[in-house]
């Protein structure tokens, strides 16, 4: 049965009302009452507008107390959040609302004009302000089954999926970090990571279950992270490892340390490389190695720093209310084999919105196939090989190949497509195309192209034309073998 | 839907097999690694004797590491666990026995010959020791929703009712705790706190839901308990009221104080007079009051030691997952308007085994009706006045003058008797008897025959003879009369 609790929100402005909730670099404070006092105010605004429990609202928005309040605000008129990548393209947007069916777009004004031809009816954060205040009825419980909002992720075929969070996923989320991370209320925690992902979003949520401030900052700038840390009293920060590597660098020039009482430095979108940990381990900055995806409502794997060293590139064991197995073709994967990664636990996913195929095909007897893969070494510790085998992971973002593949392809000239990622000191890795061409175009047309339909990041950074894509007999692309031709330098 | 965890003493001996699980005062230390190893030869043992999925067990023993060993054995078979409070008279075991429907009696060697006419096969825990072990398959996993244990508690009218717990009760009990408490690596938790009792049986599970070592003690003893927290790093202590005075008085004697990492002097069963807690606070003991129940799988209503003074008297809030309400006899009570305290939360049963009309009678509209009176402040922090009205609790043990009017009314020569509480300077409360007699009978011959019926704790201490019973028109017993001679020393 569905278990009920009081809104996570509303539970702690009644028992510690005058504690901090949010903080910001430039001074902005707000405790636990006030926050809650804001948030029901944004929400009769919405409810003037016609928002009401059941109805479905997309956010698109960089990361702010705005965001935060408007999220909280969504869950206590019992709408569903629809959460926008403000890095994509209005058709990439326009997708993800259709989809979802959304009834409204809420967007910060900084992306008011590249949204406006979505199609949904649109509303700037900034005019919401000035909407009167209507009456509503407020959700005081949260039934943890409900679904509460969805974020899209791409898949290694078809159109992106949404992904459902119940309230209970984004609970048992925060629960089972906290069984991993302790808990004090000395805690500040600071996720430079966009809340339109589910790593930056669950913080939000872990907040108000725990009664902890969260330290918002609108988007990566590692002084601005620098100093939280030093002079603001943030104990914890999750990072991706291009983050990581920024505050190394940034550490080393300014000759500074951190104080003892920072005390996780989670690190999760993809493996470290080894260096990046030693030096971590020479710093004495506590990295929390992580692995997890949209469908786990974040991290569901958690390498401790004690064990960094000695299973070096492990990315840990399942947190307390998870499960992991290792599935070859043939049954249960033996240690050091590898396999697919599969995960249970009550933080993942029931699926993903109006897609009962996709959510049937991503289960196996109640297991997230997740199509990475990895092995376990002796002592069960998780070591991931490959990000669902094609997946690109730049700086900390998830590329599909098979979505860039679409749009190339979709071009007139282009006759076939396959795109597949290059590492990168950067960004960890930046995706690559081989094109084969059935008319000319050029290069900058194609850029061009992409810019109008992919979000920056997605578009490929090296461009190769070949005759023909390496491809099976039946007709499968062999993307190894451009990996090999990458490798060899000879592309 | 319930939600599916694994196992958790299987997981922490799989996330932590090296980190300390169960400690004693005579110096047994367990790791986690060590405890799964334990109960996983108990479960073999009680396999070997028939012990399956579905079995029901009844556990009657005093605090020890063999029991939580049998515990979690039951709990890796996938059996149910009755427990047994050892205080009980055989015959009120029996009761206890048919009514869970029993099929084994596992006792402490101490209890064999009072147990020994129970009706239910027995078998001494030191007994199971000697048989040969057994395949079995093992639960790796804990259905949330599933039923683990039963307890009795008495009610005001009839026998005493089963109360289950599920393990999510017990799981969302601990993480209730855990917010409100915080939790570290550091703690280690002490209950002298009968096992059988859900405050004891709790911390079992919270030890291994947080990885924390729990140091088990027979019974209470304030030497021990000292020293424990002086010497041995216990940092958590579970508490009632004549528990925590007599650790006052000890550390008074001894001159001593506790160490700044003892954090938490967790105090239930009953509510505390004002003295002690000044004194604990003079003290700087961290008291944090609570209140719950057998239903509430433990404390569900807490009181922070910041609170302590400011709030004397008061219970606290509801922990983060839970929620209280005060009800009149017409709807919400107004603050400071006493009326009967309802809880909700999925740490609440979710019923009586094989008693629906208890269980039917217990909630309303999903809110657990304690039948205790209180009110709330206008800060919304619990006030308890009366646990159901006419409970007796005497030294943290409940009872109820129903049971005991029943038994003595159950003797030939009384013809009607009625019981309250007297307070006592060292139980907190004792049972006081007034009987009507039918033919001669004297205090001795009352008291052997109460002595083979009922728990010594509610045998009366004090008896007075009376030519009739106050009753109003409707017959119902007015105790308020009774009270009122108490107080004012005419009986």
């Amino acid at each position: 049965m569905t278990e009920i609790i009081p809104h996570w929100l509303q539970k702690q402005a009644d028992l510690s009302p005058g504690r901090l909730a949010l903080e910001t670099p430039e001074g902005t404070k707000i405790t636990f009452g006030d926050l809650h006092k804001a948030v029901d105010i944004q929400a009769r605004k919405l409810a003037s507008l016609g928002v009401l429990q059941g109805s479905r609202v997309a956010v698109l928005s960089h990361n702010s107390v705005e965001m935060v309040v408007l999220v909280h605000a969504l869950s206590y008129i019992g709408a569903t959040l629809i959460l926008l990548n403000t890095r994509l393209t209005a058709s990439e947007w326009s997708f993800q609302l259709q989809d979802s069916e959304a009834d409204l777009l809420l967007t910060a004004a900084r992306f008011e004009k590249q949204a406006k031809d979505t199609g949904v009816a649109l509303l700037t954060i900034e005019m919401l302000h000035e909407q009167p205040e209507k009456e509503y009825t407020c959700c005081t419980e949260l039934r943890l089954d409900d679904v509460f909002n969805i974020i899209y992720t791409s898949g290694t075929t078809g159109n992106p999926k949404g992904v459902e969070h119940t309230f209970g996923n984004h609970w048992w989320s925060a629960i089972g970090s906290a069984l991993n991370l302790g808990l004090s209320h000395e805690d500040k925690w600071l996720s430079p990571l966009p809340m339109f992902h589910v790593g930056g979003l669950s913080t939000i949520f872990k907040s108000a279950i725990y009664g902890m401030p969260l330290y918002v900052t609108e988007s990566f700038d590692e002084k601005i992270v620098q100093t939280a840390i030093i002079d603001r009293g943030v104990t914890i920060v999750s990072v991706v490892t291009v983050m990581l590597q920024r505050l190394l660098r940034l550490q080393e020039e300014d000759g500074v340390t951190y104080p003892e009482k920072f005390r996780c430095m989670l690190l999760g979108g993809g493996p470290a490389p080894l260096h990046l940990l030693e030096e971590s381990k020479a710093r004495a900055i506590p990295v929390f190695q992580s692995y997890g995806m949209t469908e786990t409502s974040s991290q569901i794997v958690t390498l401790s720093p004690e064990d960094s060293i000695r299973k070096l590139g492990s990315a840990g064991k399942a947190l307390v209310p998870a499960q992991l197995r290792i599935m070859t073709g043939t049954g249960f994967a033996k240690p050091e084999e590898p396999g697919e990664i599969q995960v249970k636990g009550p933080m993942i996913t029931k699926g993903y919105y109006r897609n009962p195929n996709a959510t049937e095909g991503a289960f196996r007897e109640g297991w997230l196939a997740t199509g990475d893969v990895g092995y376990t070494d002796k002592d069960g510790y998780l070591y991931v090989l490959d990000r669902r085998k094609d997946l690109i992971i730049s700086g900390g973002e998830n590329i599909y190949p098979a979505e860039v593949e679409g749009i190339l392809t979709s071009q007139p000239s282009i006759k076939d497509a396959a795109v597949i990622g290059k590492t990168d000191t950067k960004w960890g890795s930046v995706p690559v195309a081989f094109l084969v061409k059935s008319a000319d175009v050029s290069v900058e047309e194609l850029q061009t192209y992409c810019q109008e339909r992919l979000a920056r990041y997605k578009i490929p950074k090296y461009w190769h034309w070949v005759d023909e894509l390496p491809r099976n007999a039946s007709n499968k692309l062999m993307r190894y073998k451009l990996q090999q031709l990458l490798d060899e330098g000879s592309a």
